[in-house]
């Protein structure tokens, strides 16, 4: 990763008003780091926050931290930054379980509130664990039918018998971003409720919930929100909702007095009713570094730069790599996608791993989607200059074209 | 807690054959901790290890690390370790979610596995989460209604009716503890399933879930595991139920091959369908220190030594406490019991405020529950002779009845 950098290219990342985030992460020298889809990276303050949290805090402190060093608070003082990069209110995120859990925890409380009807509506292609969980649901509730459509079709799919819609704002793959606003807008014509999943927005990509009205949404914090690996999810819940929609898993975290040891469930009036278990602490630790440091960054000037860098990265690919088989998969029209950069090659598992090797991580998904995810605190123009240009090199050196990046090694 | 201990104790902590794995935990100096089972003890490789993996693994090697580091097997490997704790073959425990969640999971589980019953057998005093966990599933399933009986009419609630039993097999109150042996004789005879909480048992009470044929399990990570602060939780399923069992959430984790993203979902065939979502890499490191360190220990000493030290302490309580209100809970003979000791007092809160004031760490349970956790693993007889003299300190001397200790802090 040596390769010249053109000097109107350094001029950009000189002129960006966010350059200086990036001395706040820790990213290993020589690499260009494209999959912070996938897993964001590491600040520079988690690591110090961390070994604070476990020698002080956990050692010393003890069971006494629960209320002195207020882990008790940690799920919804995360929550609430959160909610200012999703354009929520204070009180209508809360972090907690995973995003699996939280999508169950969201269809199975809409289905309750919308008696009568029988479909969960989703999109075919949607990330597995989205209709894993509204199958694993219409297997548990035979009433419910999972109705999975084209993304083309979801507008016209919205009807009366619709209760609950589950739709991934930025698709994992292509890149692709839904109008969740007309999409919210009909879906609450139709008397519907819709869950957002922001896992491929939140932190990179506009988004408004309170000006669209949204009911629900869900999110991952180890994406963009650089949490950390298997960083607790969160939980939106629009405040007009929140005393209609209930949880299914009624732990105690999400009782209106959870200290009190009552016999009788009583769920919270607020968004804590979307809580089960204890909460993680460590985990929500991590997470908060990681939030609070994209909390700092101008929101418009953030995700205006996720918009440029993918512009430049796709305006290369399309100059330098023609007569190669690559496929732009993403929108070009920033408008239409999020924050990652999907190209499509027969011989894309090969060409990944070898740019891999050249110290540029993006990564595969099956059956020919190499995915470029493109984090805006961290990454710089020259980052994505070179990024292409070995894209390039690879692609006219054949170097994918050997058995040492041809062979499987176990995906994740 | 500079309080001399006479000799005969001393004696007793050299002749401890477990008594180095105390040097391998960080405790404040001055305390003598009994609230390992409301949150576990940091133990000395913890921060080093959790250190490691920000830096190193998830710093560095980035999203690599789910292979390169075997992220990707710690739900597994963990639960293996902890299958040793509790008479579990390797296969049959994952680490997953918090308590509450892995309750729903195998509650749901166990209902759809017995159609035509109608009742969740629990008792009255059980755990809140379990009970709430449990009323949430008969508000969902009409069919289904909760069955709450006091500890000793268990055995007889047990009929042809019952669908699953769901009991905590040490009381988090009173430390008493069921027959595990003869519950579970006695739902197999009536065609029941049951679920064994093991919270307040796993890492300090001998438990053999193969010998006494359990057929489901969940516990805690935080308590006598010491896996730190809100540590994920983890489920037990006896090889012989897995094809059988289906969990609820149907994440992509659970899935036969969770990388495939194929469209449809297809359990696991093994425990592994008992995961929902992507595993918390952090938490379960920090986890996978505090379970390596209690394996270490030969099982039967540390399960002995817990019995001694509970014993001493209700011995010194008896002797040196009369007269002043205090009721011994918990039951007096080890067979009967767990590893904590619960005291009533119609004073028990300001009493166990005085009490930490002087260094003793215990806990107080709402209405007059006073209770101390004995963690057999790096607590000494000594520690105990101290605690229970402090406690007579503080009733001798009324310390307790003053407005400092009096007055109502938020609770935990």
């Amino acid at each position: 990763m040596t390769a010249e950098v053109p000097s109107f290219i350094q001029a950009r990342d000189e002129a960006d008003p966010i350059r200086m985030f990036r001395q706040r992460f820790s990213l290993p020298p020589g690499i260009v780091y494209l999959d912070g889809n996938s897993l964001g990276a590491l600040p520079t303050a988690t690591a110090p926050r961390l070994d604070e949290l476990v020698r002080q805090e956990w050692g010393v402190g003890l069971i006494r931290s629960w209320n002195s060093h207020d882990w008790i608070g940690a799920s919804r003082r995360v929550g609430d930054k959160i909610a200012t990069l999703v354009g929520a209110r204070a009180g209508e995120v809360v972090v907690a379980d995973s995003t699996s859990v939280n999508i169950f925890k969201l269809l199975m409380a809409a289905i309750a509130a919308r008696p009568g009807r029988k479909i969960i509506l989703s999109e075919t292609d949607n990330f597995p664990t989205d209709l894993y969980v509204a199958q694993g649901i219409a297997a548990l509730l035979p009433q419910q039918t999972v109705r999975a459509v084209d993304p083309g079709k979801v507008l016209e799919a919205i009807d009366k018998d619709v209760a609950v819609i589950l739709l991934t704002h930025v698709h994992y793959k292509t890149g692709q971003k839904y109008d969740m606003a007309r999409i919210t807008k009909r879906a609450h014509e139709c008397g519907a409720l819709i869950i957002w999943d922001l896992s491929h927005s939140t932190g990179a990509v506009d988004v408004d919930l309170g000006a669209v009205d949204a009911d629900m949404a869900v999110g991952c914090g180890y994406k963009y929100l650089n949490g950390g690996p298997g960083a607790p999810a969160f939980v939106y819940v629009a405040k007009r909702l929140q005393g209609e929609l209930k949880s299914p898993i009624t732990g105690w975290f999400g009782h209106a007095a959870p200290f009190e040891f009552a016999g009788n469930f009583q769920p919270a009036t607020d968004i804590n009713r979307f809580l089960s278990g204890t909460p993680p602490v460590l985990a929500l630790a991590g997470l908060e570094i990681g939030v609070a440091l994209l909390a700092e960054a101008p929101r418009k000037l953030l995700f205006q730069k996720s918009q440029e860098l993918c512009s430049l990265f796709i305006e290369r690919i399309d100059k330098t790599c023609q007569g190669y088989g690559l496929e732009v998969v993403t929108p070009r029209d920033p408008q239409e996608r999020g924050s990652h950069v999907s190209l499509r090659h027969p011989e894309g598992y090969p060409i990944i791993r070898a740019l891999i090797a050249r110290g540029v991580i993006g990564d595969f998904r099956a059956p020919d989607i190499l995915r470029f995810g493109i984090a805006p605190l961290y990454l710089s123009f020259a980052d994505i200059w070179r990024a292409a240009d070995a894209l390039r090199d690879v692609l006219v050196t054949r170097q994918w074209d050997t058995a040492e990046f041809k062979a499987r090694a176990p995906v994740t």
